[in-house]
């Protein structure tokens, strides 16, 4: 964590899930974070997640596109941790457009400036398991073809692409993280559209039943939200990431069903299967397992807790925190925004 | 051809190259044919290319993605050539949000309508040999990597991929074909911008000396159009294509220099060779054969001309109507357009 220290880094999306958890451990090694959130309504961004470090940040409230708004802010950046990114995998397939313009042009935007104020800049991008699609053998390694089931993970790839592509040109140097199912504290709890570990324990801490689609027997290795920040710091400060693409995952196969039934003891509700809604079937990989190896080779990178203490952790927190969470308006940042 | 008799038949892209060659095999194959084309300035739109069938055909000048202008003319189409491309790897690295805009959204807006207007339509795209850039192996048949050395080819293998996507969920029914150099009649002759082969021929037809950059020995398997559009015409009329991805190439590799040498010797000039310019060098992959077994297996197609042979056919061509092809103005149609 030494490396950090007195270093100049960007976080675009600092203010969301996996963002503030990295901003926050990023001001405790003494780095100069700037974030860039654009805080979209529909996404994770909450100025509680960034309790008792926001004075320590320079904070951007704009899209990473909005050159006009953020391009003081790229000038002379070390390491930029490239996280903003807007998902929605069943909204994408609705509004395949708004993905698009979110993700591929601002990310298009924003990296042309990135070469041009921060040349030869450290970029981490963190990409996705929904990159791969289903499995055509397991566990997935980075050579798997990539076959996204929905529009947002074709543009995850596109935008992955560009950052190849400039780091090819020696515009930037990249490294791509494609992270398997991330869960933890400061993850939104509003809708259960990123990822449904987080949503579980939302329903479970208001009593309710949990229902899980299908059967439950399709398997995930989630990562707990402090093992991807560590991944993700390690990348940021081994040079022998750069140019390349690795997965992050646990590699700890954990079944829906099983998940579900931790959650329900923990919090004491029940939980049921119920039959897959149609908009979902049509996204839904089955079992995915990535292999970290060559992560865990390049950096010697492991997680440090098991899925059920992280479990306990998270559980812990929206206990203690949920109201900043569960309210629709609060932590919440509202913008003059045109509608889209 | 008499798969085509009668068929209603959309060709986008259709008063380009490649797309006006394929409109008048269409016609004269009976088709009911319809051709959308933006006629975008520095793209190889061109009325002379339609010479003689252009009163047999549905012309609408739009772009693909203002569904204002193109929403009636994709009802109930039964087969739909996605040839409409903007092409420019140079430019797409100088402005690659004009590359994003004319090529990702504009396709995206389009497919969105084709799902909803003719579900069930068969859709052959066709993509190009940019999408793998350097090769790492060869003959690159279609497993081969992806990773294309300018903003261009991404979005080829982006729109690529919404189409393959669309296939998954039973929007369209999809054939991706990824074709070589493709070279011969109807090529606009404006710049260098699309390819070298038909430049030589502009710049020999006018006396001069050609100038092939660096030494020349780099390879590629030249198409020649007529059996390209062979090639897209079996795709179209063969199920089981649907689905697939396949390379189109004449699988006779072909070196830059004896390409100049052979027009050279045609035309009567004289040909060198000279420093490569430092923007072509990035984006220049050095040799490139592929492998056009899975297409050959599937349809049972086979090139008819020879490089040679489809080098004098196309000689001879612009030698009796080079006159549309070379002025900047003639056969080309200007519509009032934002400046981009």
């Amino acid at each position: 964590m030494d490396f950090y220290r007195g270093r100049r880094v960007l976080v675009t999306g600092g203010l969301g899930f996996i963002g503030s958890n990295l901003v926050r451990r990023l001001v405790r090694a003494g780095a100069s974070v700037t974030v860039i959130d654009a805080a979209f309504p529909d996404q994770g961004a909450n100025l509680f997640n960034l309790k008792g470090v926001l004075e320590e940040v320079v904070l951007v409230i704009a899209d990473i596109g909005d050159l006009e708004e953020v391009s003081n802010y790229l000038v002379d950046q070390e390491i930029i941790f490239n996280l903003a990114s807007s998902t929605s995998h069943i909204g994408s397939m609705q509004n395949p457009f708004k993905d698009l313009e979110r993700n591929c042009s601002s990310q298009l935007r924003f990296l042309g400036a990135v070469r041009e104020l921060s040349p030869g800049a450290r970029v981490i991008y963190t990409g996705s398991r929904s990159q791969y699609g289903t499995p055509l053998y397991q566990p997935v390694d980075e050579d798997h073809p990539t076959k996204p089931l929905d529009i947002n993970g074709i543009h995850k790839c596109t935008v992955e692409e560009y950052h190849r592509l400039y780091h090819q040109l020696s515009h930037i140097r990249f490294t791509s993280l494609r992270l398997t199912n991330v869960f933890g504290p400061r993850h939104q709890m509003l809708h259960d559209g990123h990822g449904f570990l987080n949503w579980f324990i939302r329903k479970a801490l208001a009593g309710e039943e949990l229902q899980v689609f299908g059967d439950g027997s399709q398997e995930r290795d989630f990562l707990y939200v402090e093992d991807a920040v560590d991944a993700i710091l390690l990348a940021g400060a081994t040079g022998e990431c750069e140019g390349r693409v690795f997965n992050v995952a646990s590699e700890v196969p954990v079944s829906v069903a099983e998940a579900a039934r931790a959650v329900a003891e923990m919090a004491g509700v029940g939980w049921r299967c119920v039959a897959y809604p149609k908009d979902r079937l049509s996204i839904e990989p089955g079992s995915v397992r990535l292999s970290s190896r060559r992560f865990r080779e390049a950096t010697g990178w492991s997680p440090r807790h098991t899925f059920l203490e992280g479990l306990e952790r998270t559980l812990d927190f929206y206990g203690r925190h949920g109201h900043h969470y569960f309210h629709p308006a609060k932590g919440r940042i509202f913008l003059e925004r045109k509608l889209d």
